[in-house]
């Protein structure tokens, strides 16, 4: 017969073992933090109607999305983010969820990109999110809750760059950019972290905005250290223009956000006012953020904004929405490449092996009251070499072995093995738990 | 503009946060079992190439996969089982994975079936296996690990149904059942659940069987409490018979894994043996077995068995497994439906209620400090009246709110109140950690 190749589609994964502990450890550590905040988890399926999914990007997102063949195509696909899904359960089941509504939810998702480095066509999406709340507070507390997570995995400088849609809308009022060419300008402006500011002001002059417009422009968008200054300067300059009255909505939101920030006493260095901070979704209604860890260099490892008409696509009504998305893959992988969470291994406690077949009973009897006391323990049943048994332990960095053998049996003892040190030590089978529980204790302690 | 109707697929789920809680209380006790055992996790792709997953079910299972579009379709679909991406897993990662290699797996898989009642298109699987060890010693720790999960959830009186397939074949053998019939005919056998002992029996004689040959069928088959004993008649009946040489290696088995179950202390009415047990797959190649739950009355809730021949479709080289699959949907489902673990709820320690705008700030401050020491923290920072606040903390079922006050606060002081009993204490904010710590710690001793 032949063998069927075993391969995957590129741009999906498998997880072993090493790195399960390794995702579950950081999620774990995630969730976590969205539960001390009173964030509560949410799971929808994998497939969603084409109509639900393509409702919020149009035909900018129906190139990413994976079609099933069900009933011809294009009546269900993959989901393509946690966002719409979480919009659609707030409409489908608004009686039975209590707002406001606070949600995480971690859960694959699918996109059908050409895999390569970096971009997969499943990957894991950690999203938290806060329904019915219109108030900036609930930004501030986005905000808080990521420095909190990254913070707490262990990289120890991030910055997060705010912004606000209705700023960028009010100055490009200001400027006279008609209210058509402002999302044109907006995704002009969205390249600045890709090609810098000279070219994002080239492409504007050659999009046909006037030299002196896109010069006032970065003037107006310059900043200083201290974001109430520069809110303060904005406010002034766009007073009486067109524009103003979405500017000012703007600064008083992102004033009040960072006057909450400094109460709650996240230092200044932390967020930064950063006013040509686009993000390219066009949903984004309010604030906008992007987090960025500089030690170690990893880049953008998460981001978010206020929606706050989203939900309003499947509810008919508008409901304020903000939240966030954690770069839980970029993380992961970071954590991996710098040999954080090591301890993350998963070994079991202790690896049993009975000498020969004769005590594979006496050694399960042994391990089942290991398990009874909490203590993770491996049966080597297989009949192999002794040496073959330890190096399976070591293989797996199980630090201890207990060997059970017909001569020690005999006299009612079992032999205890220390992996690392080579000790060997007999003790009793009656009170052999009490006595390896004692050793582990030891052994964490050192 | 038109609203998108919200809904999902039939025979797909939301998981609201209330259903969360369960599950993943739920699949927290059974991963600690797993980790206990010494298994350890393993995620694959929801897609896998169309050939992998048709290896295993050949034309029966196809009509079962859900295709994906993806090139045109029937290049790739959605995972059907968890036991075919492993048995590839294990084919493509040799010299990464150690053997005896025990993995457990919880993911979804899906199914294009016609939805109904207890059929889901999307539903979790979770399968726990032991690849590379050929001995029965394996099967028995896997018997033992269903034990230990169903008796931690709380499902008090279960039963194991136990089998072995060339005791089937040696039998069907020694009654004179052709090699190419046998397939068929335990197929009919399998029915017995379902239709009972007689219908089974009619079909036997309508297929074409002797009615002579069906009586001794079920003559041979019927046991005892006492296994060795049956077995033992077992073999004297079929010595010297066509298949005795199928028969005597199961019946081998199965005193073995007996044997073994009796040193470990699992007592004989939990493992009952069951020579007229079949299960349908047609991968089993030894031990097959069938958990039911009867307090509560809920059914089948796991099964398993050896498949000695599958990961050879893979690698060309038969490598011995076994393992069990828990009906985990199930299991959650009884939960749900009988109310227990009615304390996986969710709900945060506290709720802060700024009185009003001016007291969110104080409020993020304090939540911040709770947050730190461990106090899972929601804080209402939607500008609403107090009465909606406390309704909120109901709906969620939160016993403990602060409330933040202007007037309080000038005096460094918060509001602390029990919703349960309604008792109000005031407290200073200096020290507030320590002091609901406190209360806390005294309401979980109550």
């Amino acid at each position: 017969m032949d063998i069927i190749k075993p391969r995957i589609m590129k741009g999906t994964r498998d997880f072993l073992p090493e790195d399960m502990y390794i995702r579950d450890k950081v999620m774990e550590i995630i969730k976590g933090h969205f539960t001390r905040y009173g964030f509560r988890p949410l799971a929808t399926p994998a497939m969603e109607y084409y109509d639900v999914l393509t409702g919020k990007y149009g035909e900018e997102g129906e190139g990413l999305i994976f079609d099933m063949a069900y009933k011809g195509g294009k009546e269900v696909a993959l989901k393509y983010d946690l966002t719409v899904p979480m919009c659609r359960v707030i409409a489908q089941y608004r009686d039975k969820i209590a707002m406001p509504f606070k949600r995480y939810q971690i859960q694959p998702v699918w996109r059908a990109e050409k895999p390569q480095k970096g971009r997969l066509r499943e990957f894991y999406q950690c999203d938290a999110d806060v329904v019915g709340v219109k108030e900036v507070s609930a930004d501030v507390e986005i905000i808080a809750l990521i420095t909190d997570i990254i913070e707490d995995i262990g990289f120890t400088q991030s910055k997060t760059f705010l912004n606000h849609r209705k700023l960028l809308t009010g100055l490009m009022e200001y400027l006279g950019v008609s209210a058509e060419d402002i999302p044109v300008a907006i995704r002009i402006l969205d390249k600045i972290d890709k090609v810098g500011v000279e070219k994002v002001m080239e492409e504007f002059i050659q999009t046909g905005y006037e030299k002196g417009v896109v010069e006032e422009m970065f003037r107006l968008t310059e900043t200083t250290d201290d974001p109430i200054k520069d809110l303060n300067k904005l406010e002034d300059a766009l007073k009486g223009g067109t524009g103003e009255e979405s500017a000012s909505e703007a600064i008083n939101d992102l004033k009040e956000i960072f006057r909450l920030l400094k109460e709650i006493g996240i230092s200044r260095d932390k967020v930064i006012f950063s006013p040509r901070l686009a993000r390219g979704l066009a949903y984004y209604t309010g604030t906008v953020f992007e987090t960025v860890v500089e030690e170690p260099k990893i880049g953008s490892i998460a981001g978010g904004g206020r929606y706050d008409t989203l939900i309003g696509l499947f509810t008919g009504v508008d409901v304020p929405a903000t939240g966030m998305s954690l770069g839980l893959e970029r993380i992961i992988q970071v954590i991996q490449e710098l040999g954080m969470m090591k301890e993350a291994t998963g070994s079991v406690d202790i690896l049993i092996c009975p000498f020969g077949p004769e005590d594979v009973g006496a050694s399960l009897k042994i391990a089942k009251e290991f398990r009874k006391a909490g203590i993770s323990t491996d049966v080597y049943t297989s009949d192999r070499r002794m040496k073959k048994k330890l190096k399976y332990a070591d293989r797996l960095g199980v630090g201890k072995v207990l060997v059970v053998a017909p001569d020690e049996t005999a006299r009612g003892m079992v032999r205890l093995k220390d992996m690392e040190s080579g000790d060997e030590v007999e003790i009793g089978i009656e009170g052999v738990v009490e006595e390896v529980l004692a050793h582990l204790n030891k052994m964490s302690k050192d």
